[in-house]
């Protein structure tokens, strides 16, 4: 997008209205003009940059994406083990809400249909390799400053992410945030045990 | 379905082309008449017992739920160690194919619909407690019998079925199997140090 305010305006809120509309009808059921319903500037302004919903889908992603980013990059913690258990808190929040679960299960739609759309599966694997390369440099982080046993942090990275992965994927379709919070104590208690030293 | 052979091969020959056709097109490209096209025997008698695409894949997925529940029970094992490793190979097999690959695609997206259809999602309910009280099971088969060491075990089937599932979740949209198959690594190697005495 352009520098302009106006411009930067009007992206945010093409995103803000793909997310609520996302969020009320699923991937499936939304289309172009359910999300221009939600937009609140002319709707031409909507048409004007997007041809089809599958286009804008990509630019919200990338939009998600960069949100991921500085979320991570926003945390503050004193140690690598606070930071780590921060990560997986966002991954599987404590007490996720309506909202929350029904943008998720959107999420879950889109990336089902990456093997069908390369530029859902571009934006998802750079998502993936985000997270990833976070956990690795904070597992790097944590045995360099002595507070972690020495790991194969690349091994770890990807075992603390599809564990935290699978949680999500096998909870929220079924509507089960009793998995997600299971899942939560069962990573912690696994990275109090594994990971960290005298803990 | 009834008894006579009849109705029975012309329910296997319906599911077969469902799968087919899934393999094909992915969910949300499979119509009723894709599948119809896939089907050896006459259109009609397809059209007679199903009016709509999502009638037929719920029976679809009570049919292949029905099949892992056979293939689960038919593991043969020495040691619950060696049955737990046969149910890990059933979740992320070492030669995923293409054809597997494409299957499981669709099958992540009828599980990604299963927020907005009640009968899938508790067909993807029973699978998922199907799966987890079987590993429940050969766990506490092998905490008696003193190959595992005393851990919870519905704690333990949940950590392996999360940890498989995401891994699957991951790998599959990105196609990427790479993501399955060090995982698979990661999950023999955690059961080894972690449950398994003596290993």
């Amino acid at each position: 997008m352009s520098d302009s305010d106006g411009e930067g305006d009007t992206k945010v809120a093409m995103m803000e209205a793909t997310y609520r509309a996302l969020c009320q009808h699923g991937y499936s059921d939304t289309s172009i003009s359910k999300i221009a319903a939600e937009f609140e500037k002319s709707k031409s302004l909507l048409y004007y940059h997007y041809d089809d919903k599958e286009e804008l889908l990509e630019d919200f992603l990338h939009y998600i994406l960069d949100q991921l980013e500085t979320d991570l990059e926003s945390i503050e913690a004193e140690t690598a083990h606070e930071e780590l258990l921060s990560i997986v808190d966002r991954l599987l929040p404590e007490d996720i809400d309506g909202e929350q679960m029904r943008f998720r299960r959107a999420v879950l739609e889109l990336r089902a249909q990456a093997p069908y759309h390369d530029a859902y599966r571009e934006q998802f694997a750079r998502s993936d390799e985000l997270i990833l390369s976070t956990l690795v440099d904070v597992i790097e982080r944590g045995i360099e400053n002595g507070e972690f046993r020495s790991v194969n942090s690349r091994e770890k990275a990807e075992f603390v992410y599809s564990l935290t992965y699978g949680a999500m994927e096998r909870g929220i379709p079924l509507d089960d945030p009793g998995v997600v919070n299971s899942t939560r104590e069962i990573v912690v208690s696994h990275l109090e045990s594994q990971l960290v030293k005298f803990a």
